[in-house]
């Protein structure tokens, strides 16, 4: 089976075509600096016919967008958007879709599409059960349970792991809750959580503007302690969170991708060995590993949401 | 319909006889020291016939069996029992029933047969999409999305809300986990975690041995200060598991039982009002409200799980 797959972005998207597990073509273009998604269709149809153009002989099943927010995939709605292109709640995308493309079209959350790429052809190949999440400007994440994904009577079930107070007198998240481990340990909260560190100011992440977690691991290699006592801490933060996942959802594998996993030989063994000790799991031991497909998971999940292959 | 239902605890037993939604009969046993569930046996089956024996005129469908730990509903064993009755997990308690008494035997963990029952003839009748959460010794609870229990592959997921970190830097658990809510704020450790408070020894709390909500809340009503700095604690922990499991599981309705609940006049409206506040549910608000049937809820879950009302 082939398919036309978007994977929109905040501030670029990209269309492909895949068939099966691969990608036969990807491209990406930039929203330019618009916020409106309703601007951004022109140019996405348009590309869209090209990627289509190009894998000539053969017609794509369906088109699938990959949305970062709360979609409702058995309507076709987008629901809530967090900021990023906050008309699109708005626009009918599916006739949009048939109109320009004579193609049906689904749309899930990005998480959601990640984890069922990586089920399909990438690091949670096999498994039924299992939870992924994604540590980077913010933390996201999705659940599937004995080979079904969680959506939930509002199609927030599984989506918000980054969500779950492991700080119950913490940090004022963007979300409203209070010491959600993307209050304490994202990208986006980064620069906040080191201006906290009583050490900072005589530290060399005072001259980083904004601290990165790129920077931050690499100040950790050149001995400084404050970038060492705040991702000691960081990795205790996304440590809990998946004792959380794993306690909420019962899952065999732990997925975690996501743009700070650039730095996963520092990551990953802490969450396995932490997970080791101290997640509640007397059949066995879970698996931590790392996601396989980086930014072309959720494209991959094309196939296997238009299959309906993790609906109930 | 009719069924035998049995709601196996640490120091007794309830037998009961249910139709529908009705309790006809019901008897409590004690297990008499006794840790052995083998050595409980007879005492069940005697009770159960009497009981039997008194709704005379027709045949239960079958026996329910619901147990304070890890239960395989599908596979008819336990799993894992937290210290109680641990031989449970090595008896063959299908043959037993089918032996003493002729009947089909399905059994459940506790909390989710609690959250069947308080559906099923309850707080949360026509409810597809609910989390329950009992606060006592322990903390449990159950999850149902989208009309479906959830058990995942381990027969865990659901289970574990008590369990969701909420204080990464907190109390080890007994789970193994660091920063539990029963670790942080449950019966069994009140005691505990009353007794780090600084102002400990100069409270009235001092002379209490052991510390129980109870006294809590009692010694809170004359005034003293660390009763109320305590339960003050422990209702940000409630209230910060309660976002979690909404964060979680999206339900539309979360319903909070357990021994602790005598006092719901002092923790609902706090927990509610939190929610309001913190939980990110852009659809609307869920309702929190506290479970109606009690100890009940489980003898009354017993039809539901017969008919396989919450099953994929």
């Amino acid at each position: 089976m082939k398919a036309l797959a978007v994977d929109l972005g905040g501030s670029h998207a990209t269309c492909a075509l895949v068939e099966d597990t691969q990608m036969l073509a990807s491209r990406t273009v930039t929203a330019d600096g618009t916020t409106r998604l309703k601007s951004l269709l022109p140019l996405l149809a348009e590309t869209l016919k090209a990627i289509r153009a190009e894998g000539c002989n053969s017609n794509p099943a369906g088109v699938v967008f990959s949305f970062c927010g709360i979609v409702d995939c058995v309507r076709g709605r987008i629901l809530s958007t967090n900021g990023k292109f906050d008309d699109a709640p708005n626009l009918d995308l599916v006739a949009w879709c048939q109109e320009e493309l004579r193609l049906p079209l689904k749309m899930e959350n990005d998480a959601r599409l990640a984890l069922l790429g990586e089920r399909y052809a990438g690091a949670a190949r096999g498994c039924d059960d299992v939870v992924m999440i994604t540590l980077g400007t913010g933390i996201g994440g999705a659940a599937m349970s004995e080979g079904r994904l969680l959506r939930g009577k509002h199609s927030q079930a599984g989506c918000l792991g980054g969500h779950l107070p492991v700080d119950f007198e913490g940090r004022a998240c963007s979300c409203g809750a209070i010491g959600c481990a993307e209050a304490e340990a994202s990208s986006v909260s980064m620069p906040e959580v080191c201006r906290c560190h009583p050490g900072f100011s005589s530290s060399a992440l005072a001259t980083e503007t904004p601290v990165t977690f790129e920077k931050l691991f690499h100040h950790l290699s050149q001995g400084d302690r404050v970038a060492q006592d705040v991702v000691d801490r960081c990795l205790r933060v996304w440590a809990a969170t998946v004792v959380g996942l794993i306690h909420a959802y019962d899952p065999e594998l732990v997925l975690v991708g996501g743009g700070i996993m650039k730095s996963a030989t520092r990551i990953l063994p802490f969450l396995q060995s932490y997970v080791q000790q101290h997640a509640w799991t007397p059949w066995g031991k879970v698996n931590v590993a790392s996601a396989a497909l980086g930014n072309s998971a959720a494209l991959l999940g094309a196939i296997p949401l238009l299959e309906g292959l993790a609906d109930p």
